[in-house]
């Protein structure tokens, strides 16, 4: 492939979904399975999914929390009871009716009726809840700060793989506490949790807020998220914490007797982040040539390309890479080891370069005979045009090699941040403008569209309903909020309250 | 509770089964669920599980595995390929007939029939195995290295916890490799990474051996297997490595194109460890006060207990506590950290002691007003009687402290090797002393019997349902064979095989 060319086709301008499954693929980041809506998430991309909880299970642990695990299964009755409380309640969820396959002319046929179905959890708050009821009985039992790694299954009729899949990994917090007060500071502590986890590690600037109460949790008192925008514009909703009250203490029976030994509900939290964040990261960080993986997330960081034109070389040139892998390795960048991949299979260098461009490493080391005679590395960035070689003296590579990821992890967030506050418009007072903005200015692209507008709303959650036909919701209401007073973007009437609106995924 | 009694009720000497029950409840490891046959794994229990995966995931990882995940659900169709060649198929497994639920009058009913069902994985040989079809093209493909840590389910007529249970937690080894002897060698090699784990961290001795054909996984050119023996004697398989020949791969269609262009099928491997691993530490090492974790499994390795008799001594006592824990924290023991926890709930002294006795932590550290005067320490070893208590000068310890923790971890080892080689017969020949030896002698403990027989088996797999009314199996032909010659337990003819045969879980 030549380097004229991209390396993803379509690019992004041309079409940008299919860029983003072709993406996927050229990175080896996942695959569709033959079980529909289901994913077979690949080495690439799981390594980055095992980065994500490894970085993320320190601050959930760091916070006081502790791991704990629930069963898949919840009994159709858990449900029952919730749906009581719903009008119109229905669920898209796998069903299991049966306990065994038997053999009958040559067919397997379920057999083994249940008496009661048991459902693939789509979230544990029900069975969760029931063991909650048993672990509380006293003040002194609260907070009870629980957090689970789980797969969840949703059955989703238009999947799209890491972004919304049938079944997918998450982590999923419960807790207990023993005031409205202290429950709601979880909520919020949380949500920072994730705001510094996605900005920080991931490089992708968020707006935390709280939701509207048409996008709100079923059963929540509120809930917040962290919204990012990515290249199309669309916002994405990258993870949530939901303060649920004493909403699911009653639903489940969550008791305990407070300091004076009077009996009252526990008031309960729950918040989550999926493997949609690794769709985030394609969506936000990727090029025409594939993913750009920030240098905090990346499960590696470097690799090392030997260049051996003769077998001669062989020698002289692994041994180098070899020493320069060791020397990096015991250098750290972000509190750990850098992490080091020497190329050593037998296929061209240009296929193994455009391999490591498109899976997005931050650098790319080539070491050839001449190297290896001057001394030097020849290194490329991912952040930087393929063909912008820099070279450095071995003996500055470990000090400087830190220097270079920082400012790479730096350059991705700017960029992204850049790119996002360039797409968010302050300036549409009217729904009619809204309206216009929204509406795709090329019928053969109509995924092209106009991004984030901040306006002001007045606050009734029966407007909210006026966006359905745009195909935009209220993203969130924004933690910061200005305070000042103008006109609701739906209604025209007196208004406060900053929103964010948008396409979404 | 008075320390003379013990903390578990009955001991495992009055009733061995109920013993466990007890202590998985006294050590909060683990619940039953609503949902028959699975399990609530509460923060204590799923600790040690957290530990036992980094541990085993660094060597999964260090021997070349890469880690992947796959979807939950399989095709009908996909196991019934795999039925075709299995007389009186039937599996005791979880099926997905629906796909959403919609009330109707107050009740959830299933709707959405699936055209296919899905079963929920009870392995993932199959689901695999479709990847691996398209991921192996060739022979550059090969060995392909893969991991899941991924949780299945099989429907379990008689659940216990931890040993046996609908749903468990797992890791599966699933490989390919372009030649027979690679395929062994890597079936050989993982076998050895469990035994090393299970001995050197879990501090369990094995025996490593082959499974009888009788006893092989369906579809294996051969299973290996480490056994060990628990404290009523009788076997717990700890994990298996399975050599698959060229079965699998043809029942997926994973071909290779080889070094001379011809098209080949891969041999395949699969190898797993279970949660069942968290039952055996407690099956080896508890005593009639609960569990006793070895250190280096252990994910609190030291407790320490403040003791403040009058509230004028709280400042300098946790003050105190908190030093000793932030010392012991910047030692290491294998290299890793020292774990410390500091217990400043307000509960009684010996509610603390006797929860912390119960838990298994290896090392119980008080601290009291005058142990700060005098700058040393009260220690309490877990494999030792609760009585014992060491008194350590404060500037002693986290150079002390290593060396004890090493201490235990030999003596829990010694202990269960001691245990099971005092209880393995040799002197068994003929099949009527096998029977008298596995029969209960006292009906009323049916569980206490012999223990393990190391005997001569002439091989014939015919032979091995004679064991059936004993309820006895070969658990394993160990891999250290004698090659003497002396006649078959079963039959009587001449043999070679040594066995080892036993009652199992």
């Amino acid at each position: 492939m030549s380097q004229e060319k991209n390396a993803i086709s379509p690019t992004r301008e041309e079409n940008y979904p299919e860029w983003y499954q072709q993406v996927v693929k050229a990175a080896d980041l996942a695959e569709n399975s033959p079980v529909r809506g289901c994913m077979v998430i690949k080495p690439w991309g799981y390594g980055i999914w095992e980065n994500m909880q490894k970085y993320l299970d320190q601050k959930i642990k760091s916070t006081g929390h502790e791991n704990a695990y629930f069963p898949l299964f919840i009994p159709l009755s858990f449900l029952e009871k919730e749906a009581a409380h719903v009008e119109g309640f229905a669920k898209e969820c796998a069903v299991v009716t049966h306990h065994r396959l038997e053999e009958r002319n040559g067919k397997l046929i379920p057999t083994g009726e249940l008496e009661e179905p048991l459902i693939v959890r789509p979230t544990s708050e029900t069975i969760i809840g029931e063991s909650f009821s048993r672990w509380v009985e006293s003040y002194r039992d609260l907070p009870l700060l629980i957090n689970q790694w789980a797969n969840v299954v949703r059955w989703e009729m238009r999947p799209r793989i890491f972004l919304r899949t049938a079944e997918f990994l998450w982590q999923e917090g419960h807790t207990v506490h023993a005031s409205s007060e202290e429950a709601f500071e979880e909520t919020l502590k949380m949500l920072e949790v994730y705001r510094e986890f996605v900005e920080n590690i991931l490089a992708i600037p968020v707006i935390t807020g709280e939701k509207s109460p048409g996008e709100r949790f079923p059963g929540a008192v509120s809930t917040y998220t962290i919204e990012m925008m990515v290249q199309d514009r669309k916002a994405l909703q990258g993870g949530t914490s939901h303060f649920l009250g004493q909403n699911f203490a009653k639903a489940s029976n969550i008791r305990f007797s407070n300091k004076d030994g009077e009996t009252e509900y526990g008031h309960t939290t729950s918040w989550g982040i999926t493997t949609r964040l690794i769709g985030a990261l394609i969506m936000t960080h990727g090029d025409d040539d594939g993913i750009r993986l920030p240098p905090k997330i990346a499960h590696r960081q470097v690799v090392i390309l030997p260049i051996m034109p003769k077998p001669e070389h062989e020698a002289a040139v692994l041994g180098q890479a070899e020493k320069v892998a060791q020397e990096l390795r015991s250098s750290t960048f972000n509190g750990q080891p850098i992490s080091v991949h020497v190329d050593k299979r037998d296929l061209r260098g240009g296929e193994k370069n455009w391999e490591w461009i498109k899976k997005g490493v931050p650098i790319r080391i080539e070491i050839g005979p001449r190297d290896v005679e001057n001394q030097v590395v020849t290194l490329c960035r991912r952040d930087q045009p393929h063909k912008t070689k820099i070279t450095i003296p071995v003996a500055e590579l470990s000090q400087k090699l830190p220097l270079i990821l920082e400012d790479m992890q730096n350059n991705y967030f700017a960029q992204a941040l850049q790119f996002r506050d360039s797409h968010i418009r302050r300036d549409i007072h009217t729904f009619e403008e809204l309206k216009q903005f929204f509406t795709p200015k090329n019928a053969d692209k109509p995924e092209i569209h106009g991004g984030f507008v901040l306006a002001k709303w007045c606050g009734d959650p029966e407007t909210e309903k006026m966006l359905d036909d745009l195909k935009v919701t209220i993203r969130c209401l924004p933690l910061e909020q200005s305070e000042t007073e103008g006109t609701c973007i739906l209604t025209g009437k007196k208004a406060k309250l900053d929103v964010i609106l948008a396409k979404s995924y």
